[in-house]
């Protein structure tokens, strides 16, 4: 499905300095446990060069250290892991969708779809949308009016953009993404929700990737914001109003309330919950299913929840959790008695 | 895409008191920060008051104590948000359906679609399904043998409906969800599990809202239940059996295992989780990422988790709660022991 | 919908021992509290015995224990849960597809669709896939290039496979879940996220389920796994080179982090969490919403988290956690100043 290429042409690809046969064929990429003789593999973590004595892979992506004393093939780079990622692409068996409209697909008259799109079965393009140059739409797809796809974008078969999403550059969506469907927004009358029309819509920068059933509201008034490099993992919830900063990448099933602000390079780990209306600066890293119930104004990392434990000895230390605020205050006047009864002795700690 | 309306109409359509020039035009809304001379505000959040002197707004809703001494175009109410909300709906971009059923579409020879209704491209209708009056079936929606959607419900693009689900009157549901998928029912032989049919459907009452990517799950033998009112954010999850109570809120990312039953105006903030076989009283307050493991029988707020801290805290907080037993057994010794040397002095605490 | 059946026939079909008329119509299952005189109920939970005197039902599946002494009609066996598992089937009202495939669907050239298969409306099947035997195909699913439907399958609407993804047999799946999107996978460059190509693809055994929207991610070299009767629940979160192993059950809105390890017939309940590349070795339980940080490696249950509270306490419980850290040195502080005044007293304990 992919092409194979000589050891050389991909030293060339990537300015790599060669040790070995210019001429090897490689096939694919594994890891080094795997890899075959036709296969390239790479050492970034430190932890796995143990098995660089006995890999069979046709060839490694190495530094410069670990590859003295390396009897293999080995394209030298300053970043194996980084890259690992630029040559992974040339053996993506991914299929390229071709350009053109597929017959099945309604498409709206007043819609532009560049020449160089491809618009796959049964999708739907909706008056005033906009799909640039090169870009994919899977089948199965939805793009809302007005909505528009910048150049270079893929769209994974059904992905839905509600009407009024601006997506910017090269964005890839995964399947079963929504962007734009209407905020939980209600106001209550006396115990009955009223709803409010979610008049914004959503803004989503270059370079952004969002994964597979994911979901971003559009705002109440003014859009909803994905900045340029923010990549979104799958079954996350943005609510409406959010602003996600640049390079900022979330793991999977996080949720964000509305009119939070994340700021930009931060990495929220999978599970995290964030109420609304908070602002979290640069460079933050939250810690797996940490529940972030305010602002946070210094870079760092940040974690709620407890250690896990076997369920007989969890039971005792949720039962004294509960107990907490007592046993406190039973430490505290223990205290005092220690210092009545020592107070001829050594003072008490100011703690 | 909206069409302009004046202050005096809008204040006609409100039953508001009028403040200044009725024949400004309105074209959108917005925040008191972000409106411009064209856009009508509102003021509901006290904290935004310090916003109101320098807004730029066209008009602003407000309450009659807010309007004195405000020298801008008015409309005085006795609820601004709620204002709010009904006036956001004239000035929502969100297109609507022609009647009618879009020739791609494919409809059952014997499924009922009022003339009124839209029928959106691709949309599945199967044998025996009633689509009422105004109702919208958007792109992409399947909605299976004998489901029935009550008159003015809203689907968006890709909705899914399994068979045997009773939507009621006036219900929103968002891309993505899905309703009626086979609840999680396997009977264990042996340590494999053999899966039982799910043989009930699902019944959603009026003006229910459902969210994007929300499953609300068939029952096993009778209806799952969404009563009247109820609303359901994005990514929640509704297992088999439950029943949920009217007017009754969700936010996103919502667990509910099997069989729970939660009552009427209670509100459950995202994240929460909610083991089965459960009863929920009326308005009850559950915090974020709550895991409920019990019934409530009595309304008020309720809470589990831990409060966030800096990562390098959060490790101690976390070590010292799998001490807290051993803590609490030395705690208490140690108040024996100093019963014991003050045993001639004060008596301990009760406590 | 479905055929009535005679109390004989059913007795027959379960290999059961009938007590009663053999003649009974049953047209459905109920509980026991709900059952009419047509219907089957089943007495599983010994918590409802208390319903078996009063039940209406026109005949009960019971343990021979539970059948001395009830005077209706009953069907004998030894595990009635079991045995309703068994017979629920007959009454699912569940729509059986034709064999055929639907003038609409968009099948490649090349992709093999058995003649028994049924594929639906707008369904597209991609070159080179392969549907097996009694396959059924719902309307709107998408089924990549490569990938394999094997024999007995059942795939419900709007289902998507990406390419090169194979599943084994009998395998049910939901609607809304994504199996083989492309995993969380980047490389950082100076603070900038760089995509690496998923190459690798979704293995899916025999007798797996895979619950509503939920996401299997492909593998970034090799293939990610799911064992020989797995099921996953709803909403779930499946990344990249993870492996389920066989029987293994995981109720909704669970999130599995990339390359973890997961046993066979171990049992995650409801919004769990794992972080990546762990181990956990097989019939482990976990309780829900844990947070799993670490490898297990002792069958057993395991958990974390806190109970719930009223509000008002847990507000005081998590101030005090934060406070854990100091509250433990100054009890240890104050034991050491106990011992120090009773030093000439019992010896402190050990612990």
């Amino acid at each position: 499905m992919t092409q194979p290429m000589t050891l050389g042409q991909l030293a060339e690809t990537l300015g790599a300095v060669l040790q070995g046969a210019a001429a090897q064929p490689i096939t694919g990429l594994a890891t080094l446990q795997e890899a075959g003789p036709g296969q390239l593999s790479f050492l970034a973590n430190p932890q796995y060069r143990k098995y660089l004595e006995t890999t069979q892979a046709g060839a490694v992506l190495l530094k410069a250290a670990d590859a003295e004393g390396f009897s293999g093939n080995a394209l030298i780079v300053a970043d194996p892991y980084l890259a690992y990622a630029r040559i992974s692409h040339l053996f993506d068996p991914k299929p390229r969708a071709v350009a053109g409209i597929h017959p099945s697909a309604v498409v709206a008259d007043d819609a532009q779809v560049h020449a160089s799109a491809s618009i796959g079965p049964f999708a739907v393009i909706e008056s005033g949308a906009q799909i640039g140059p090169g870009v994919t739409v899977g089948a199965h797809c939805f793009i809302g009016a007005r909505s528009v796809v910048g150049e270079g974008g893929w769209l994974a078969p059904r992905v839905t953009l509600y009407h009024d999403v601006t997506i910017g550059k090269r964005v890839v969506i995964q399947s079963g993404a929504v962007i734009g469907g209407e905020g939980f927004g209600f106001a209550n009358e006396k115990g009955v929700w009223r709803k409010i029309a979610q008049i914004g819509g959503v803004t989503v920068g270059d370079d952004v990737e969002i994964g597979v059933n994911t979901a971003v509201d559009r705002g109440a008034l003014s859009d909803t914001r994905i900045d340029d490099g923010a990549k979104l993992d799958n079954q996350i919830q943005i609510a409406h109003n959010v602003h996600v900063g640049a390079h900022t990448a979330m793991a999977a099933c996080v949720g964000i309330s509305g009119s939070t602000r994340i700021g930009k390079h931060c990495t929220i780990a999978g599970g995290v919950g964030m109420v609304g209306h908070i602002d979290v600066c640069d460079n933050v890293f939250v810690s797996g299913m940490t529940m972030v119930t305010r602002s946070i104004t210094e870079p760092g990392a940040y974690s709620s929840g407890t250690a896990m434990q076997p369920l007989g000895d969890w039971r005792k230390s949720a039962a004294r959790i509960r107990q907490l605020d007592d046993m406190a205050k039973r430490l505290q006047q223990l205290e005092k008695r220690v210092d009545t009864v020592t107070s001829e002795g050594q003072p008490a700690s100011d703690g």
